[in-house]
């Protein structure tokens, strides 16, 4: 190597940045005492050597202000590509692997926007993987007992089209992967599950992929623990994902990995993409924490490859190695070179995030002995990869006659199976008991209806499982005649999630997106949902219909203070798009806001409960909620057109009315009441039902809504609000309430001013 | 002890909670094969002799199904509270202490609302620290080179209440104490630093405190860098913070804990208060990882005390440890008693989040001999904590001493540092750097324009510093001539905070809290703002002016698609109190947003900024911008009244401009155009202004809002909306603004409809 290599001396200030510095090369430590420059620059090459690629440039820390480095000395090598990168040995296999980067460069260069350098670098992961462990049946994305793959660094989106493209999926055919990241195009920028049959779940925000791995991985568990038999097991299937150091960094994938471990979910399999592009570790501008050991503090199984760009049968010793140990999940920590094969941009930064440009496409065409045209795939790989449609087919027959078999054995079990998995039904009787249950109830805190609702649906819904972030006597989401899920006990229903809020969404989003019929909800404070936001939001994206319940909902809640009291978050959740916003009044809205989020299969619903106690409102209606708003008082002759209209939310129906019969009384005003538990529902009604709601014959400047909550959004409806714009505070809730204006009195007062007006 | 203990068996079902299986006792892990269950129960009590509470009882399961546990041999204790708790040995200390935990249970017991368990637990280590360690002046809470104390696990805010209290601070005095909770009161149930001077920061949400302490860790390693001199270290300070199991699981402790790691913040000392109410760590519901692992992985020395409760000596061993190795951040994890104290509550959940009732508060003075009544504080405690005040006094009159020869020998510095740290008054001439460089601009990315300010503002604001979440070069973050804020160079202002949205944020909090005249700023895409929320709104709640850059701002970022494009995160933003939601249109209104956030000390700003290039909107005003919104066009005769308004932000002001000359030139119409960047700022405006610029005389059913965002809110100022209410898509970024109908066309075909109208 050092013939190669001739010496230059140049000051690089701090203002070069790291990448620049570190060029595709490697980067020595600050020079010890007493070592030579010349001493240390050998070390540095010889490092230099046993690596591919040959670094073009080594730069050594000369000298030093304080810590910092103020000058280097650089070796440049002259000709940095003479060495070509070995690959795996086996011809046959770098022709498949290659395809899938090819596939990867050409669809990226075409869009001139993409991710190049992470499907170069994991394709021989991803190769191994699919080829020979994952099992799936490219015929039929949906089998029920395929296993599951989530690309967690979802901007590595090509490396997940190339295969199901190459391995015999009807989408993304070629057309679609030469349409990448075009408007109207499948083959979206980040891996969309609403989109494309073969993803499982949607990516892209880094970190969140994992999370709801670890979701996938626990309704496995569960379905397995509630349908196995130890002569029949009908679901048994691992799920797998490839994470990157983004999704290392992620306070989700964290809270999630730990949960995981705590589970023991042992057929559970991460690959975490070590690809630093300093040698170093240290080095690194803001990651140099033990990845590894950090998940063996998780209770992980770690495994590590250290060449996984060429050494496909270590890939596939630690594959079996984590298959082989059930007891707990695994990480295959394996060092990649981003844009493997690219002769001057790999291992650099300039791979991660742009299209390496057609200079270097060809460059690394001749760098990879890669005979082929753009978007060609060589007979021979496709033959190979397409075998999987013959397998996959096979693997689903096979599984098919063991359910028959259980079928047999197990009539019972298995009608249910193939209601819930199969046909994904939900169990028939729920809206009834769900109706029947909202009868017997009576003044109570909303989450208290909500407790009783989940339990009256708990017997006839086996399918109903959920939990809350260390919440659950709060939140009463606790599911009576049944265990917690736990490592113990997977066929359990009540989840601890533990303080996790962001991990606990995630989570539930995954048992939502394994599509096997399973009914997952999950609880927090309504305020915390702050900390779940993002994951709210990618249940909603990915049309998943998961049920979030957020109790204490206002500054009701009391002493907890400000920090615990929500404010913006009905707002702010108003303005999401396919979400439902549903805040109920009493029993009979709880019962509603359930079938609203049992009814919306591809749309989460978010349920803000109170913590205080709320009269039953005498007027109060299940299908009236069911269409968002609906008039529950009208104090207005019969067609005459009332004077006001007071709309209310949740806990201020009951103010509202409270309000209305005062003004009639004392004021003789016709006022009408309007409960309005989810705008967005409100919303979807005809014009001819929202008008016989709100009539226009009384203005918005005749109206006024009341929530304790911003105001924020409601100028839609009403151009007077009693609502609370400002942070709450500590101290009783009724005298929170009361400093706020959140009571009868002052909606009166500001009521008989706006009929003044 | 087995003289105690009547053995009876009893089955008790999955459906009994852990907390009631475990009692205040202890359990046994599933009775392994071949011991009898006589062992079993005694090697239990044998462990259970070992520590304080005695168990009243011992369940050990012996029956199972499949991993489930059935039935259960319950051993209880006949008088479980013979043996009290040894507390320290010294009689002095406990004094000091049991006043630290009866304030605590007193004024919890006041409010009947509260978390004495945890403070009851702490006491010894608070005291510890406190006493010995922390260096603070009781009448000067202000006094800049204090060291930092962060109580992270903010529900156990009575510690900190009665520490400040009892160490001579003016507030919170007795009276606060007693009015714990309460409305009004600065004793609120979390600790709030905006009411409490002692109170550094605002914690509650869990792991938060963690988080920010990060933070105040690294202002001071900043500050000392820039400041300090061998032979003068005027800014010489520790930071402390207490986290919780709670802080242990919340993924933004985990990030942020990774991060100072990272950076080697060795003034950083953690206290982990290990209180598991379950004896073995694996019986825990949701939570049985390796913490102190963990910690190590991220580059922290660990550190234990096996009893936090009584071993003073040991807590204070482990505190000069962590102090003594400056090269890492330090966590001290102390096995507590949550409770400790309380006979039959102690080691419960029952301690955790409730009062403990008058019957146990009576029997926790017998068990501790407290002869004192409610709030009572004995005179020998009171004189020991209140010695802090001299020498709390001492302490900072000596550093005035080093000051004053510092300033000696180095005025320059000595003349900023009281400046930027003492007075807190920001560098002069930024506001004529911001409109310098903004007529510079010209047609650009307002991300760019963004960037430009920044290097505008750093060479004469030494005190900005700041960064992005592994996005400098996407955000334009990096300031020229200063390097990466890293272990080698503390005193560098890029800040490099990997993907870690929600740690950055907090950091970014904590460095303004530092209250050392900072000014941070941090920045990743608009739409991660949904991983930074909590802390956000943490920002907004701590009055803590902090600017947070958030570009790539709607669907126009194009090719990453929807999980990357913002939509309702505008609306969410201004639905939230004490917050600057800012959108600018071009260099002169980014320039007004740096300005609007230089000016906002106790209010944070966003801005939200273009990945695309937007035109310098002739008419833009620095001015203008500052008023929230303003007339950027007006085609009506002067003083004549529009027939129309249209309203843009942001990169839709050029939209609805082009689109006004269109109406004017082809439909004769008078329309106006009004630039409106921040919603909440124009709202502040009085009633003419707002009148002047958007006159009652044309209606909202004649103006238009456009913004390719959700339109949820715009109704307060036009009934009509030309906006994005759905998620994004895939594609280039011009191609999807026209998709959604985000263009002049567009406008101006629905101007016609409303004109019409």
């Amino acid at each position: 190597m050092l013939a190669f290599l001739s010496l230059s001396s140049q000051a690089t200030a701090m203002a070069v940045s790291r990448r620049d510095r570190v060029g595709n090369g490697v980067r020595c430590q600050g020079a010890p005492q007493g070592v030579s420059k010349g001493a240390f620059v050998g070390r540095a090459l010889e490092r230099a050597t046993h690596r591919w690629p040959v670094p073009t440039s080594v730069a050594v820390p000369t000298g030093r202000v304080g810590h910092r480095r103020v000058a280097w000395l650089r070796a440049t090598a002259t000709q940095p590509t003479l060495v070509k990168p070995k690959q795996t040995g086996d011809a046959h296999a770098d022709l498949c692997i290659n395809t899938i980067r090819f596939l990867a460069i050409d669809a990226v260069e075409a869009a001139n926007a993409g991710h190049p350098g992470a499907p170069m670098g994991q394709a021989p992961l991803a190769f191994t993987l699919w080829d020979k462990y994952m099992r799936f049946n490219p015929k039929n994305p949906g089998w029920a007992n395929r296993d599951r793959f989530v690309l967690s660094c979802g901007h590595a989106s090509m490396l997940q089209y190339a295969l199901l493209y190459l391995y015999g999926y009807d989408r993304p055919n070629m057309d679609d992967i030469k349409q990448f990241r075009q408007l109207g195009s499948i083959t979206a920028g980040h891996p969309e599950n609403y989109l494309v049959p073969g993803v499982e779940v949607t990516t892209g925000p880094l970190g969140t992929g994992v999370a709801q791995a670890v979701g996938l991985a626990i309704a496995e568990a569960h379905l397995a623990a509630t349908f196995n038999k130890p002569d029949a097991k009908i679901v048994d299937q691992f799920t797998y994902f490839i994470m990157s150091d983004g999704c290392a960094q992620e306070g989700v994938a964290a809270e999630a990995s730990s949960l995981a471990g705590h589970l023991r979910l042992g057929k559970l399999i991460g690959f975490y993409d070590d690809n630093k592009i300093s040698i170093d570790g240290d080095t690194d501008l803001s990651f140099s924490e033990d990845v590894g050991k950090r998940y063996e503090a998780y209770g992980w199984q770690v495994l590590h490859v250290a060449n996984g760009n060429e050494d496909l049968a270590g890939l596939a010793r630690a594959i079996e190695q984590a298959r082989s140990d059930l007891s707990r999940p695994s990480l295959i920590i394996f060092r990649t070179i981003i844009g493997y094969g690219a002769p001057n941009k790999a291992n650099t930064g300039g791979v991660h995030g742009a299209a390496l440009g057609a200079d270097e496409v060809r460059a690394t065409r001749d760098n990879l002995d890669w005979k082929y045209g753009p978007f060609e795939v060589p007979d021979a790989a496709l033959q190979h990869f397409r075998r999987k449609v013959d397998e996959g087919a096979k693997l689903e027959a096979a599984w098919k006659q063991q359910l028959a078999q259980y079928q047999q054995k197990y009539p019972e079990l298995a009608a249910r199976f193939e209601r819930q998995v199969l046909r994904q039904e939900k169990s028939p009787g729920w809206e009834q008991a769900l109706k029947e249950c909202a009868a017997k109830q009576g003044a109570m805190a909303t989450r208290q209806a909500s407790g009783a609702m989940l339990n009256a649906l708990a017997p006839i819904m086996p399918e109903l499982i959920g939990g809350a972030a260390d919440l659950a006597p709060s939140c009463n989401t606790l599911l009576k005649g049944t265990g917690d899920f736990s490592r113990h006990d997977y066929a359990a229903r009540n989840m601890r999630f533990g303080v996790r809020e962001a991990a606990m969404t995630a989570v539930t989003l995954g048992m939502r997106l394994h599509n096997s019929g399973l009914v997952p909800y999950c609880a927090t404070f309504f305020i915390f949902t702050d900390f779940a936001r993002p994951l709210i939001r990618l249940a909603a994206l990915s049309e998943a219909g998961i049920t979030f319940i957020g109790t204490h909902d206002s500054v009701a809640l009391g002493e907890d203070g400000p920090t615990h009291q929500p404010v913006e978050h009905l707002a702010s959740f108003r303005a999401m798009p396919n979400l439902y916003m549903f805040r109920p009044c009493d029993a009979n809205e709880v019962a509603a806001g359930y079938a609203l989020s049992l009814k919306s299969a591809h749309r989460p619903v978010i349920l803000a409960l109170t913590r205080q106690k709320v009269s039953k409102v005498a007027t109060s209606s299940y299908d009236g909620a069911l269409r968002g708003g609906y008039v529950v008082a009208d104090h207005a002759a019969a067609g005459g057109t009332p004077d006001l209209i007071l709309i209310g939310t949740g806990s201020e129906v009951e103010v509202v009315l409270a309000a209305a019969d005062t003004l009639q009384k004392e004021d003789g005003l016709r006022v009408r009441v309007v409960s309005m538990p989810c705008v967005e529902l409100f919303q979807e009604q005809d014009a001819a039902y929202i008008e016989s709601v709100l009539p226009q014959a009384v203005p918005r400047s005749k109206r006024i809504a009341c929530e304790a909550a911003a105001s924020f959004g409601w100028s839609r409806y009403a151009d007077h609000t009693v609502c609370v714009d400002t942070f709450g505070h500590s101290g009783k809730g009724d005298e929170v309430l009361k400093f706020f204006g959140i009571t009868a009195q002052n909606v009166t007062k500001q009521a008989r001013l706006v009929a003044m007006a």
